[in-house]
């Protein structure tokens, strides 16, 4: 098999390193990874500016093994999720999008849960695989700092990917898998939670007495008692795995 | 009605100025816009990074009679389009989505149809109405440069954001409207057209003597001939209405 990973934290964080060494359990790896964080970038694609791809040389890289190194191909790029996967396919895979098994991104740290799907990078960069045929799933963990502890949800995701990967998988279909920090009781299949922010911008006054504003904000669930959502999973010690589609027409409003 | 207006092509460009003046027909307008260019910025929010938030001096702007100014205020950002919704909301309107009665966005110089709805800017910003329960419409047309022709897509801006106001609205739905250039047949519901970019990356030797790569591409309609997609509509000279939704649940997967 042939693995496409990325994510929006960049190359060197812990999710995507531990990923990286699992999925040389499933083939052969190819990482192209942002050079550094691209939180909340959701599908922006670098228009109109000049994108870098540099090889990483992993020789003194001790994250691997020699064996595994054997298997891994590292590239970084000053783009974003999304222009890591067409450049990858476009740049590496001759814009054969077949030739791609999987594409896994993440391990997100944070949330991608509820409304921060859409904001996601990490999520986004399963878009455009979707939108190129190719077979998604994106995994975070609800703890926005690094290291964490990964050792629950670790034995879970190359599990997670194999038997998803069994599954029927329909035009546009990626997964968003959030696991919860700590012991987990096991998995859920889940929807979108409806939730929102609020309190998202702190006001301050700069060095030069100007006003500037800072993203933050409260998450609030919107329905907390629903037990199918991926909030409630999470909430309640399981991984939820939410089924996402490309496709965001709202076929109930047509 | 208080009507709040973004798009992703910035302050100035000839769709956001059309649409401004426009929405002056149905109440106070608030326009929150880029201060230049942020196609493609899907959902991206500035996360880490200051934002401003300066309010434009219309004194000797010539675009809007004496009238129209008494009913509109406009502020530039040098954040995105999703950017400029979070701060309208937090800072203008104390974080009281109940006040906006109608999110507009656009007039976009481009198709926000198929895939591209997924990395428009202008839907991004809709999706971030969504979040906060305020309604969107998103108003796109199919030509990238200005100025273009828009006299034929006028007449209907105004009627359909009346229209849709009075259906019925369910949560998370946000319209996406594009228009073909020229001569208008009428009004489609569509749904996503199925489609993906192919060639996408354009690669050059730099001054420095060093690769880079450039997104380009050309649109691969999927489904060409699937007379209820939003590109067939556009195609055969009609103005799609593509409702979209937030939750990006596959619920058919599920």
């Amino acid at each position: 098999m042939e693995i496409l990973i990325t994510n929006d934290d960049g190359w060197g964080a812990q999710g995507i390193m531990l990923l990286t060494k699992l999925m040389t359990q499933l083939g052969h790896v190819t990482v192209v990874a942002p050079d550094g964080p691209r939180s909340s970038y959701s599908n922006c694609i670098s228009m109109g500016k000049p994108m870098t791809l540099e090889k990483v040389d992993l020789t003194d890289c001790d994250a691997f093994s020699i064996a595994e190194k054997r298997q891994i191909d590292v590239y970084v790029t000053n783009g974003t999720p999304s222009d890591c996967v067409k450049l990858a396919l476009n740049v590496l895979f001759n814009d054969q999008p077949e030739r791609i098994d999987l594409l896994v991104s993440g391990i997100n740290h944070g949330s991608n849960a509820s409304i921060n799907v859409v904001y996601s990078g990490t999520m986004g960069a399963c878009f455009t695989g979707c939108e190129h045929n190719i077979k998604g799933i994106g995994f975070s963990i609800y703890d926005n700092y690094q290291p964490t502890d990964l050792s629950y949800f670790e034995p879970y995701i190359v599990e997670l990917c194999r038997h998803l990967l069994d599954t029927p998988w329909r035009r546009g279909l990626a997964y968003n898998i959030n696991a919860p920090k700590g012991k987990l009781k096991g998995i859920k299949w889940t929807r979108q939670c409806a939730g929102h922010w609020e309190k998202e911008i702190r006001e301050q006054i700069n060095e030069q007495g100007k006003k500037e504003y800072w993203i933050t904000g409260v998450f609030v669930n919107e329905e907390p008692n629903a037990e199918d959502t991926d909030e409630w999973a999470v909430a309640n010690g399981y991984i939820s795995v939410q089924p996402c589609n490309v496709d965001m027409t709202d076929y109930a409003s047509l």
